[in-house]
């Protein structure tokens, strides 16, 4: 299962009671965090979740609500005597920003890799997760992510039992392997069924509405979207600032037909933002909005 | 009359509620800032204190918790359409780090202005305030800073009468400037009294105990001095680290004969600051423990 914790929804700048957006995952021990804006290692705090064991932060771009909050996170697990790697996944210029922002943040007790994304889409495998980036389209290069968590199929014991393959082979061939034991080999496909249905998160902030965006959070159990502005006579001004109203969200959201969209990254100046939401829940009905701190656990599907 | 909002109380890392240590003051339609930690704009604005107005900022140091909210807080103060200078004042490296930092805000709709320190203890009159930076004693190169509001003597009618100074002139002789009228040349000191006591407010964050802290604050009218750890028994770890305990910090208040003492700058495992103070106030007697948004007013003394 997968811990998933909205920190922030705010945009553009932090406020008093509204954290900038980011996102923090939690799955068999290692967390991952995408963005890191001013004050997000307090909204870490104030949501219990210590910042110590992240070992993956992705960047959607390096304007600064989604950077700056960077150099203090690294210091404060530091401080907190982390040794293991951090690596650090974003737009290319990523090197370059981190390295000008650790200017401040110089010595640290672990090492801190970095992966610049080189292709419009493109995968990474790190501790248990797929980390898929998208490009989107903002007015910097931007990328949003989807976080999967990939299940092996059903384990089939008669099937094992009728092929008399040993015992002692069986939890190698259940986690993928391949075995080679007494002269004979056995491969994971002789037992394992299909694939099953992982958990799928996507997370997008700081695009116009693109095909990219619905293609990457197809079928997501989640899916986390900006939505800067609820009016919709604010839809010339999300054009021109490369965002999104609430329901051009709603409509990406429809069109992937993913289970479920929580709004984020809202405009300092919006107010009274749940008075949008009927036009909202007209066009994806199991759209709400985000607030700091909201929280869900995604678990693998009953079967 | 100077007001002074202390914005933050925390040193290291920002806690929940609980800011990093930074000042703001505002003089005459001009605010003054001193260290800029990640969150400082966010505290500002609980504070109800727009962040525009600041004409000046003065870091003490480059360590993060002093200086990782500049760039957020430069960019606030573009969105809200800022377009007059802003003049940074720090140790040498200023040019250095804020250059650094401002590969995330890129583009400021006003010019930053940069002024490193050069000597031990150095002088700056900008907008109505006279800035002492004093050299302090830390593991890198520090900075403590006294702002100085000065008054002018008093203005004697009746000498500028027996004079036979005409009237008009009256005006720029209490502003200080020497008038030519009519063939005669008027100076301020002949009808001007001697300057009288101005405000002034002392400044201290990350630095063991030195005199150089408690010259500078000589007669302050307000004394805010960092005090690190409040348990006597940390004094080697305060030593360790350079900086202060409540104890240390009383003592150059003591030292100083200044008016008043705030402690601020704790340690995040700080708990219970309060029953240190008994020892505090015996050694300092108009001692007390700082807290986010405190503030007061400093009015030139009644004469």
């Amino acid at each position: 299962m997968l811990d998933v914790c909205l920190l922030g929804t705010g945009g553009t700048m932090p406020l008093p009671r509204r954290w900038l957006t980011a996102l923090v995952t939690r799955f068999n021990g290692h967390s991952l965090l995408i963005d890191c804006g001013e004050g997000t290692q307090i909204a870490m705090k104030e949501a219990g979740i210590s910042p110590n064991p992240i070992d993956v932060i992705c960047f959607t771009h390096f304007h600064a609500d989604h950077i700056s909050g960077l150099p203090g996170l690294l210091l404060s697990m530091g401080n907190a005597d982390r040794t293991d790697p951090v690596t650090l996944i974003g737009p290319r210029g990523l090197v370059r920003v981190v390295t000008a922002l650790r200017s401040i943040a110089q010595e640290l007790p672990f090492e801190v890799r970095m992966v610049e994304i080189e292709d419009r889409t493109q995968e990474f495998d790190l501790f248990g997760y797929r980390i898929q980036a998208f490009r989107v389209n903002h007015n910097v290069t931007c990328y949003g992510y989807s976080l999967s968590i990939p299940r092996a199929g059903r384990f089939d014991a008669d099937a094992a039992r009728r092929q008399e393959i040993p015992l002692k082979a069986w939890n190698r061939l259940q986690k993928g392997e391949r075995v080679e034991m007494d002269g004979r080999v056995y491969r994971p496909e002789m037992v394992m069924g299909p694939a099953r249905r992982g958990i799928k998160l996507t997370y997008c902030t700081d695009s116009r509405p693109t095909p990219a965006i619905s293609d990457a959070a197809a079928g997501a159990d989640l899916f986390i979207c900006e939505g800067m502005y609820g009016d919709p006579e604010d839809a010339g001004k999300a054009r021109k600032k490369k965002h999104m109203t609430f329901a051009e969200a709603a409509a990406l959201a429809r069109e992937a037909k993913a289970e479920e969209l929580w709004l984020t990254h809202f405009s300092p100046s919006l107010v009274g933002a749940a008075r949008y939401m009927d036009q909202v829940t007209e066009i994806f009905p199991n759209a709400s909005l985000g607030w700091d701190g909201r929280s869900c656990t995604l678990d693998f599907p009953e079967e």
